[in-house]
């Protein structure tokens, strides 16, 4: 993390992140990618299940924990939108860092419906003070539309209920990263 | 700071403000109001200098800082818009929490052409990787136009010199608090 954290957009979310970590509780890479975000899970948190649809991101991460000695990470091959069919325990905190996977086929994004019905499952699984935390990439094509979809979801949650605040680069172009945190408040 | 800083948005400000923190550099409270950010910035930062417009405001915050043994504390009673006067470093942070005296007269009021040129003044006292943080009420009167005035300037500023994030609470009621973000990147 560098001296302005205010410059990468994966360093706020960070910030923000770490002070949800908890040993004793569990936490979701809902896009783990090449397995970076896993274990940076992996150190703050008692137990990860980290999920991609694809298998060389899986492997790659399974590859990662294992290098890294970590032993509380389940790799899952499967679509985040089944989490709730592995995750029986009720999370601490969710990630989910939108778009394609580094140095992989860029073809290959999340779509927002997959998206949208994993949010719920994350949030289904969320525990009282847990949090959800997306960035999202409206600059790729396809990310415009998965984000608005989002923020149009979150907007509509019950303000009693969840706390919802996004991020808004406002002098940058108009696809600049966003992140999207939800937490349950009661 | 609770379990969940989502839900406060002083608590989400300080968990970003808490990462610019360096005991060899200084910081600024623009709106020192009771005094709370200053000491919360003195336990942080090298020298402070604290402002406020109100004589009453003014002299709560030297008698906590005082109180709680600060010595690194200058404060001015007079318009942040007249910073300049005073601080003649650098500085690594500038704190605004715009709105009204806790406890005060709710008719005395930040004002967004006097806001507007305190963060103008507050721009040109930044160091590289310095931040500028204000917390925004939209809820109470003229704060709604003061926000307006805020992101136009800061949507404006040079993308390639400034990071400027702003947070929106979406699932919330119009008037919720909002952050600005500005950062010096070069």
């Amino acid at each position: 993390m560098g001296d302005n954290i205010l410059a990468r957009t994966t360093d706020l979310a960070k910030v923000i992140c770490e002070k949800y970590a908890d040993k004793g509780k569990t936490a979701v890479d809902a896009t783990c990618g090449n397995g970076h975000d896993t274990v940076w899970l992996a150190e703050r948190f008692g137990s990860v299940y980290a999920f991609d649809v694809q298998k060389s991101a899986a492997e790659a991460t399974s590859r990662l924990a294992e290098n890294r000695g970590f032993n509380n990470v389940t790799v899952i091959c499967d679509s985040h939108e089944n989490m709730g069919r592995y995750v029986k325990e009720k999370v601490r905190l969710v990630m989910f860092n939108l778009g394609y996977l580094p140095g992989g086929d860029k073809n290959i994004v999340t779509e927002s419906h997959a998206t949208l019905k994993a949010v719920d499952g994350a949030l289904s699984l969320l525990e009282k003070d847990g949090m959800i935390c997306i960035i999202m990439y409206p600059g790729h094509w396809q990310g415009a539309g998965e984000k608005e979809a989002l923020l149009q979801m979150a907007s509509k949650l019950d303000k009693s209920k969840y706390h919802c605040v996004c991020t808004d680069m406002i002098n940058q172009p108009a696809g600049a990263p966003e992140i999207l945190f939800i937490t349950l408040k009661t």
